[in-house]
């Protein structure tokens, strides 16, 4: 494994904070750049010419930038192996890539119908329909990673994986959904045991 | 590699079809199993048993269940390493990944706003305000696809990979979606030259 350093560019409280938690876990050398989405700094020529999407998670490495949180997560997992971020064996490891994947595509999607119902529907009625379906629609999730998916006391069991940050963060939009997260006492007592992680603490910090 | 048998869920024309094509490529011994969308089959309890979510691609392994489109695409070509459905070093299995997290965060949620826009709002007017919306974003997201992705003559260049299948039944849906496929001359091209291989006739027919 080379030694280079990597960018990170990412908004707090954004899907980024996964990959922030993931670098931490794996001790790698990054910088992190912070992007301020209030005054659109996502949307600056600077920012396009690194990734062209205009979102976070960005990371730059030596060899191109990568996007998008999934892809990223597992990314880290296999480049710093050490740090034992996911399985190693193909079953396992598209178990924790189903997982990652079920959270960008459902359950971040669902949510994004809050903040961004603009990107789906010009008319604001029809953004404020999409957004009074979104409780509903997180709690249908949250309802199914309780049952189905959360094994505790990680979320692929014995075994701290890139799952457990992305959980936490995904996790933690449920208050701004309008979403009681001890409805789901696993999910709850897991975002309280990520919540103490060193890793966690020096990525939000 | 195991040589026991996969078992294939899917339905005619959804993202399912990319997996059913990658496995064919990587001459996998499999079983596809055909749900019908018309009477609800995913629906069924037979099938809830198999994938809780009720929808398709699921994958029946000698491990249990996987889900997710572009997991069981790393899967197969992890697991059918022989076919080189994918990069080996960790940037370029990334890129790959990125381009298929892509298509299943961003491009499948946009088109699934007209068949699927009950997901997201309760009202017939917000639902149609979503379906009206869906060309644009379609058109957008492949405009993208068009002028950063594919490089041609494979989406990754010149390695035929997991991401070819997948875009290449993203790209089938541009037609019902009121998208003219012709706009983007290099994913056309790519579309044609899917067609003709004969691992995507044989999971056509």
């Amino acid at each position: 494994m080379t030694q280079e350093s990597l960018t990170l560019y990412y908004a707090p409280g954004s899907c980024a904070q996964a990959v922030h938690i993931a670098l931490e876990e794996a001790n790698a050398r990054y910088e992190a750049k912070r992007l301020d989405f209030a005054s659109q700094q996502q949307r600056s020529p600077e920012y396009l010419a690194i990734n062209p999407k205009g979102r976070v998670p960005a990371l730059v490495t030596q060899e191109g930038v990568l996007t998008e949180a999934p892809a990223l997560l597992a990314y880290i997992a296999q480049r710093y192996a050490d740090a034992k971020l996911a399985p190693t064996d193909a079953f396992g490891f598209a178990r924790m890539q189903e997982f990652n994947n079920y959270l960008a595509s459902t359950v971040h999607v669902n949510h994004a119908h809050r903040p961004r119902a603009v990107r789906w529907a010009d008319e604001p009625e029809a953004q404020a329909a999409m957004q009074r379906k979104v409780p509903a629609n997180m709690t249908d999730n949250f309802t199914y990673i309780e049952k189905q998916y959360l094994n505790g006391p990680w979320v692929l069991g014995d075994q701290y994986s890139v799952c457990d940050p992305y959980l936490f963060t995904v996790a933690g939009w449920l208050k701004s959904d309008g979403v009681d997260i001890a409805q789901f006492p696993k999910v709850n007592d897991h975002f309280k045991r990520m919540s103490e992680r060193e890793a966690v603490k020096r990525a939000l910090a």
